[in-house]
C-alpha cells in the first residue's frame, strides 16, 4: 500500500511561529479549510459552534493584544475564531431537528431522539453545556488543520488568549457564543521562524499506545 | 486548483451505524490512523492522553454493554479508546520537557516555559485539568477521522458510554487516565445501515460562518 499522503502532510505541518506578512492564503484554499470545518462531525449533529473568518487588520490587531501578542494573528492573512454555543437551548436543538426533517423527511425516531437530547442537556449547568460544545469545536479544529496541511497552508492553533476580551471584540456574547480557539492561517517565513529548523517532537508509540488484544 | 481530495473523503465518511463483522481493517491502515493521532498537535505539546487499541472480543463485548449496546464496538475490527490524563502533574510535564531537551538540545527558554506551565496548571482543580486534557484528545480524534476517511476506513465517534465503567474495564484509573472518546473502526455494511442512504446534513455556510473583513 502506498504511504498515506495525509501522514506526510501532518509531518510537514508545525505550529508556525513566524508567518510571512507578504503572503496571503488564496480564498479558494480558505474556502476548503472552512468546508472541512463545516463537514466535521459533532455530537448528535448539533454543530454547536460558529466560525469567524477575520481578515480585517484592525480587528486582528485588537485580538492580538489580548492573545499574548502572538504575531501570527496579524502576520497571517486570515484568522479563524471558533466560538462555541454558550449553552444548549430548546430553540437551538429544534433548529437541528427541523433542518434534518427538511432534508431527510419526517422521521418519528429522529424527533424522539432530539426530545431525549433536550431532556438531558437543558437541565444541565450552563458551563457543562458550553464545555461540551467547545469539545466539538476541537474536532473541527482537527479537520481544519488536516485540510490546511493537505493544501500546504500553515497555521498555528491557539488557546492562549483572553476569551472574554475576544468575545467583546467580536460581539460574541450577544450571539450566545464564547470563543474557544484561534487558528491563524498563512505561510511560514523561512529563515525567520525559530521553530521551523527544530525536530518535531512526539511521544513514541510505545509510550502513548496500548494494544488490548 | 484541483478539488481537495480530503474534502471528497470527508463527504464520503459518515457515522457508520452498521459495520460488517466479516471485514477487518488491515493492520497497516490501523497503524496509519494511530500515527495520525500521534502526530496531532496538543496544547504546549504535552500530548495529555493515551490511546488503547482494543481488538480483544471479550473486552469489546464488555465495553459495548456500558456504551448503550452500540453494535459497531463489536462489529468493527478495532476499537480505539482515547483516555485523557486525570490531571496534570509535575512528573508528567517534566517528562515532556526531558524528551524535548533530549531531542532538541538544552534550551533555557524551553525550561522556563514549562516551569511557567506547571505554575499555571498544578494549582488548578483536577477536573479543569482533565477537561483541558480531554479537549486535546478531540483534536486527535479529528486527525484520526481524517486519516480513516483518506484510507476509506469507516468509523463512528462515540461519547455515549459510561466513562467510569470503561475505565474499570481497561484499568485506566490506576494509570491516572479517564476515558473520553470511543472510535470503532471497520467497514460499512451496505444495505444494512439505515443511515447510509440518508443525505448528509450540515448547516449551510451562511448559518455557520461569519466573515469579518
Amino acid at each position: 500500500m502506498a504511504a498515506s499522503t495525509l501522514i506526510e502532510k501532518l509531518n510537514w505541518r508545525y505550529a508556525t511561529k513566524k508567518m510571512d506578512p507578504a503572503k496571503a492564503v488564496p480564498q479558494e484554499k480558505v474556502d476548503q479549510i472552512v468546508e472541512a470545518i463545516r463537514m466535521a462531525p459533532t455530537s448528535s449533529g448539533t454543530q454547536p459552534f460558529e466560525l469567524f473568518v477575520v481578515t480585517n487588520p484592525e480587528v486582528r490587531a485588537d485580538i492580538r493584544k489580548v492573545a499574548w501578542d502572538q504575531a501570527q494573528i496579524t502576520d497571517g492573512s486570515h484568522l479563524l475564531v471558533f466560538a462555541a454555543w454558550d449553552n444548549y437551548s430548546a430553540d437551538r436543538i429544534d433548529a437541528v431537528t427541523s433542518q434534518m426533517t427538511e432534508e431527510r423527511g419526517e422521521l418519528p425516531l429522529l424527533n424522539q431522539y432530539y426530545e431525549n437530547l433536550k431532556a438531558t442537556y437543558l437541565p444541565r449547568e450552563q458551563q457543562t453545556n458550553h464545555d461540551h460544545a467547545a469539545r466539538q469545536a476541537y474536532i473541527a479544529l482537527g479537520f481544519a488543520m488536516a485540510a490546511a496541511a493537505e493544501l500546504e497552508v500553515d497555521c498555528c492553533p491557539m488557546e492562549g488568549f483572553d476569551p472574554s476580551k475576544v468575545d467583546e471584540i467580536l460581539g460574541l456574547k450577544e450571539k450566545g457564543l464564547g470563543s474557544v480557539l484561534l487558528l491563524p492561517l498563512g505561510y511560514r517565513q523561512d529563515n525567520a521562524d525559530w521553530l521551523l529548523p527544530m525536530k518535531k517532537v512526539r511521544k513514541g508509540k510505545s509510550t502513548m499506545v496500548t494494544e488490548v488484544a
